[in-house]
């Protein structure tokens, strides 16, 4: 793919050797060798000759001059008013052969109910670039060094003060980490956590199973605790050893359970008696509907946990901001964590999402995409009640996801496996267990995110599902369906058989 | 400090248990609690009655209720036009002190020789939140979930084009990840080594110190390869046993050598003879005054080179974007890295980075800004001939440093601290140095980095320089000094004179 430059025509790299004279010479050479070698690929500009030949130091006409002998080999081509462009010749004398990048045709994915994107069509981007620009007029010169590795000042103040105010929570700036999101807070955190010692830390049974390859990575060694009804079950934690755990006490991820009360203060405990670390996966509290808020750990507890938090879920993964909120004797080495890896997150960045919490755009969207998430929750209430019946559904409570549990005897792996084939994604709640997932000793449930599914694909999905649990799963493959009336309130059954022909 | 919200008032945790009644005392308890304990800080304006009653579910008169009793007791206070603030009061009750941030007072820094800013006075910001603001309205919608790990298409593709067109590399999209600056790319690359099987990395030296640091943290055994003027020594690169070398080919960082040309074949040989890799640094390239620009060594060898870039000298390190060129057995493990440790940079900056670069800005900057640096090389080049002699200065045909060699017998850190206290930070060469820094047995030199400094600071700090290595360090601190004339050409010798009454 030609990369279209700007009208000054690009800098380019020729080397000309003034001993050995004959510079029109070089530079054809150079030129044509930089174009059969693909150095400038097909349709870029050339710099104009003028420009060209201030850079090189040669007259005008040497650079002219080859430009005409290139023009005339058929490396590059002009048009009037664009310049000189590199032709578009198959090169056969190119010392390394393009690449072929695309793979094979993915299925064409018409419904998407795996974790983990909030609705990408919501995300603020005028607010956000406009606070970009807004930052890019007031950062003070000097921060353009970026030298803090905790990270911007403001930024700390205000998250820590948002933290405060719609969390409970109790850090102050100098308590904060600015991150690129939850997982580098994350893989900081336990590097941390590993070289002062910690060797065992529990993680939520089931839970994300990607946070056992994080934990190895760092050093340490997983150990699963079971969640129940009421959260991560902490007599087994304490049963465990592990001095440290992971947990999203808030909204439980996947089964969407909140942390009890009891449990809440029976962990802080836990925590004091081991010398333990509590890492809060705060991931989205922000959205809630028909529960009262529960507060941060962080809060409850500020010297023995950790928070981390993200605006993934807020506004976007695209913006690669997040925050670890940690005990003083843990914060320096996080940021020297940090300092290490990476340095620090965009400054700019830092500073625009600074100014767009403290103006209160960023409550505003939280409070526009509540009302699209809330809407999305009840067509999925409605059509799951519809398909499978009442009860069906929980965990439901706050955040984008809930848990589906399906009928007895109904195997997770078949109907995900069926309904991808007709273009639903869907995950089975046992590829969040650890150890053997996907054996049968639990009910089978399906995860569904509808965070970034529209209100007519959830119906769509639903349906999808509710077909495949019946065992219509292995007819034709999505793309050739017709389409199908979104609001009609036809039984599943019935559509079922009119999808199947 | 306060956080200005906006308008419309921030969200607010407040919990209130509908079966025990009393709810207009709860909300007061509750607000009460959040203001003594800090979490509403003062001056933090408080939501309106009538949308607190409207989270709340209340009626609007018992917010009214709830805020006139604390306007009574003091913690709140409202003004005309500004709604309800948090009033000013001490807190007694907090359950944490905010601690005390502010450390000792810094002694003033007049001019920063140390290594590592470019001009910070001349960073694109408008050009960049164009860009930001254009990458917003034309990227789709899709990306802003940031799916691959390897970073955006758009912006591999330019960079290698960038890279190939420019430092004559032979690159393309697929051989590049997308990192959030040299270091990060460094840290990736050496685990995806270390985990590779490679032991021994040799770095140069002189070299900057705290890559043995990000070495041994990869697991990584540092060996220090020496350099004289032709650059990095080869041969005893051969003789350490090493499978692995960092270095800087194009302008030794810190001496300022180009590697020579048959210094670069041997290093390639090096790498075919051993299965070794090349980690080059590529990271001042675009910076060069006198000399024929030096291709990459990734466009020379490019399975054995992993070449790692950044815009943090180019744009500025607040923008934190860079890029790992790899071969292909190594590319993939290096996304993969990234994917666990952070998922991916900031999407949107990826593709304002890819538009500032096509447009031809990103090149227009780099124009503007060498004659920037050119200018201040020329003024750095008379003043020390006039301080210190000619012949001083080496390292100067491209980049934003030097190295000064002082007159024999001259203990680098005697200078670097009697300037110190007159305001003038620099560093001496041996602190690159790998082992034990600070010992005499290499002719005492400093290295002058210019990058961020101006001219006039740049003949301030050199007169300073001057003075302290003729013995006149000692004397008052530099906040007391009255102005210097920066134009004058007083001797050094009389200039110390006057400022040292």
């Amino acid at each position: 793919m030609a990369v279209a430059w700007g009208r000054d025509g690009p800098d380019l790299l020729v080397t000309l050797d003034r001993g050995a004279g004959g510079l029109g010479v070089q530079l054809q050479d150079q030129l044509r060798a930089a174009i059969r070698g693909r150095r400038l690929g097909a349709g870029e500009r050339l710099p104009s000759t003028r420009r060209l030949a201030e850079r090189l130091g040669v007259s005008r006409g040497t650079v002219v001059e080859a430009y005409e002998q290139l023009l005339a080999e058929g490396y590059l081509e002009s048009a009037a008013g664009s310049g000189t462009r590199v032709a578009a010749t198959p090169a056969p004398g190119s010392p390394r052969p393009a690449r072929s990048e695309a793979g094979p045709l993915p299925r064409p994915v018409e419904v998407d109910f795996r974790y983990g994107l909030p609705d990408l069509a919501s995300v603020p981007l005028t607010a956000w670039s406009r606070a970009v620009a807004e930052a890019a007029r007031t950062v003070p010169t000097a921060d353009l060094g970026d030298e803090d590795p905790a990270g911007s000042r403001h930024l700390r103040e205000v998250v820590t003060a948002y933290h405060r105010r719609v969390r409970a929570g109790c850090a102050v700036a100098g308590d904060a980490v600015v991150v690129s999101g939850f997982r580098q807070g994350l893989t900081f955190t336990l590097a941390v956590l590993a070289r002062r010692g910690v060797r065992h830390i529990g993680l939520e049974d089931p839970g994300p199973r990607e946070h056992e390859a994080l934990a190895r990575r760092a050093g340490l060694v997983p150990v699963p605790v079971p969640v129940d009804d009421d959260g991560l079950d902490v007599d087994r934690l304490r049963a465990s050893g592990a001095r440290a755990v992971l947990l999203t006490p808030a909204h439980q991820c996947p089964t969407g359970v909140a942390l009890g009360p009891s449990r809440r203060r029976d962990l802080v405990t836990w925590a004091e008696e081991v010398d333990g670390v509590v890492l809060e996966d705060d991931y989205d509290a922000e959205f809630r509907y028909d529960r009262q808020p529960v507060g941060s750990l962080q809060g409850l507890a500020p010297n023995r946990v950790v928070a981390l938090g993200s605006v993934s879920k807020t506004l976007a993964p695209a913006i690669r901001l997040g925050w670890v909120l940690a005990p003083p004797h843990l914060v320096a080495a996080i940021a020297e964590e940090k300092r290490l890896s990476c340095r620090d997150a965009p400054r700019l960045d830092q500073e625009a999402l600074a100014l767009l919490v403290e103006s209160g755009r960023f409550d505003r969207h939280l409070r526009r995409v509540r009302e699209v998430y809330r809407a999305r929750r009840d067509v999925l209430v409605a059509e799951v009640e519809h398909a499978f019946g009442v009860g069906r559904l929980t965990g439901l409570a706050a955040g984008c996801h809930a848990v589906l549990r399906l009928p007895e005897g109904a195997s997770e792996r078949a109907v995900a496996a069926a309904a991808a084939a007709r273009g639903v994604l869907v995950d089975g709640l046992s590829s969040y267990r650890c150890g053997d997932a996907g054996t049968d000793e639990h009910p089978p449930a399906l995860v569904l995110a509808f965070g970034n599914v529209r209100e007519q694909q959830i119906r769509r999905g639903v349906r999808v599902l509710a077909d495949v649990v019946r065992g219509g799963g292995h007819d034709r493959p999505a793309q050739t369906h017709r389409a199908v009336p979104d609001r009609s309130r036809t039984a599943p059954g019935l559509l079922c058989r009119a999808d199947r022909i």
